[in-house]
């Protein structure tokens, strides 16, 4: 790809690359106020609280900005000022939680596991054994710092049978990974337009048990990030609070048709985990080694470690590997260097199996012939 | 227009009619730490600080969302827990601001005139010298729920006379208005992408004194609404904090280019005020009466009194229009019944005549004759 105006594939965490279709949906401007718009939302929002088989039980609240935007309005919203939440944390979206919380000025308590290790659930429930004044519990499905899949399901038993609260950040896993609110208990997930469900990005929302959802008047922090208000006037009015980002919701309304067409969230993650599968396979051949054990292994983001050779260098891959038209993504792990590569978006087998031959290639360009991690007693001396 | 698939052209105060290369920036997909899409936040955050002449004392940060997101952005920032904000209201926009000031838990005094009556700025002196405890105040320029303008150079003068600060809410004026920050004394500006820039929605933003924002850490409410951890997060990694609307910044950025190739706010004012010229004749022509004065009539969006003629019913009125091709927006008056019809975004004399000619038509089809306003009298004993 030497045409600078070429469009690379982006293999990242997000903003991801997104179909063709769903990119022309947003050629026409809509009014807020236009009767389709407001049939355009209503169908939205069915499709999303359909896709964790939510029923009438919960309700779908959008929310422009990024999907942090829809986790700070989540837990701002569902956690009273009186709550005290435990964060189950193990990386960056575990921790922004917490700082979240913070600026909330709510009471909060952390259980932290390491970047490469799962939540244990079953310490979930001895943490709140020991601490009966906790109200909430916040998780990050899949936590995107390492890729690590976070076992939400078991977490929700131990936290129902406590009759404490569950709130999901579900975000790098939503329409990819099953996620069935009538088997996970809990009172809300918090996801956004722009991961499996491939829409563009400036589009949140968050799926609330409406029993719950129902109590929380007045709990929120910020104006613009008040999911009750937002909920309550879009039942009432049909319409947002505040101007909706009309072309992000058009993109993201055919992003949910293909989302439906490609079998839904059996037929999304059954791409990503080929495509998953392709990369780990086609990297471990080269001598790459995966952070994670594939049991653990989300099908969404794997990390790497570094390579030991001399010749790797990382924004040389990196510019190189964008040269040829694939974008990766540097590590944000503190326990090793490493970097990443994502299996989410419009990604399919082809388009991995070429990533891994512009990958082979620019190793061969930089003359990278060993690719396993450094050794440990090697960095420790260096 | 009998085709239910045709685009009608949007009268409104947003989402606006965008031009179609502005749309057809979106048809790619970004890596939101591509070097090119970097350069492309750092020309849109310069051409912003520009439009306002705000040389290197004034900074432009991004912010995702709507515009209500941006002003309360703008007000947890820049206003700090221990200051007291005079809030100048004349319409929903100064509310919203009182509104959020409330979440916020700041003190605040509200300064209020009616919906038809600009804020006036030796009064805002006059509450300035009898309550030295005021820090700050606030004030929209153009209030969209009549079209007011209000005389922020003229408050800014006694504002800036006493020491205090002055926070504007642009909106609905930003890019067809003059504000040089030379000039008009302020700490920040708040405006979104979707007004008479004529971006797509989806993107707010504030333009803050350099040293005003610099004293603002640690003050805001909300993580997502962070302006300063946004500002120096940016300044530092070139990059946004969370996710960034990746399409609608690169529609923003075109939109800005052809902004600029209109003539900058000169030019793009100058075919508004054409526009709202054109369509304040036309109505008056036909027996419309406008709210305002002409005086004090932003060329944004225009107030008409519903007509007394019994054969007008605004449902109707509205929907045959739509049908037309031709979107126009309901009042949000409290002093009186009216309607509103926009003159911004992608709007050129013609489409105002042909919306006038459409208006004309759908008046005949209904049967209206008397199109002046229903006499107070008459109202009185309805």
């Amino acid at each position: 790809m030497t045409d600078p105006n070429a469009v690379p594939l982006l293999l990242t965490p997000g903003p991801l690359t997104t179909s063709e279709t769903t990119k022309r949906a947003m050629l026409r401007d809509w009014g807020s106020r236009d009767g389709r718009f407001v049939e355009m939302n209503v169908r939205i929002r069915r499709r999303l609280v359909d896709l964790v088989n939510g029923g009438d039980r919960f309700v779908a609240v959008p929310i422009q900005g990024s999907g942090t935007f829809a986790v700070e309005a989540m837990l701002g919203t569902m956690l009273p000022p009186d709550g005290k939440i435990l964060l189950a944390i193990n990386g960056a979206y575990g921790h922004r939680m917490a700082r979240i919380v913070e600026m909330l000025g709510r009471a909060a308590v952390e259980y932290e596991t390491a970047e490469d290790t799962p939540i244990d659930a079953a310490e979930v429930g001895r943490r709140l054994d020991a601490d009966p004044a906790i109200t909430h519990v916040a998780i990050v499905h899949c936590e995107t710092t390492s890729g690590v899949l976070n076992p939400v399901e078991a977490v929700a038993v131990e936290v129902a049978r406590r009759g404490r609260r569950l709130l999901i950040d579900a975000m790098a896993a939503f329409g990819a990974l099953p996620l069935d609110v009538s088997e996970v208990a809990c009172d809300a997930v918090a996801a956004s337009s722009n991961k499996c469900l491939e829409g563009v990005p400036g589009l949140g929302f968050m799926l609330a048990r409406r029993e719950a959802i129902e109590a929380c008047e007045g709990n929120a922090h910020a104006l613009s990030l008040d999911l009750y208000d937002q909920w309550r006037f879009m039942e009432r009015a049909g319409q947002w609070r505040f101007t909706p980002p009309t072309h992000v919701i058009a993109a993201f309304d055919q992003a949910l048709t293909e989302h439906a067409a490609e079998g839904g969230v059996a037929g999304r993650g059954a791409r990503y985990r080929e495509n998953c599968r392709i990369l780990v396979d086609g990297m471990r051949a080269m001598g790459f080694e995966t952070l994670l054990p594939d049991a653990i292994q989300a099908p969404i983001i794997v990390t790497f470690h570094m390579p030991s050779d001399p010749a790797f260098q990382f924004q040389s891959f990196y510019d190189r590997l964008r040269d040829r038209g694939f974008v990766i993504y540097p590590g944000k792990l503190t326990v090793a260097d490493s970097f990443r590569i994502g299996c989410i978006g419009q990604l399919h087998a082809a388009d991995m199996h070429n990533a891994l031959a512009a990958i082979a290639a620019t190793l061969a360009e930089m003359g990278v012939t060993h690719c396993s991690p450094v050794p440990v007693a090697r960095r420790a001396t260096a």
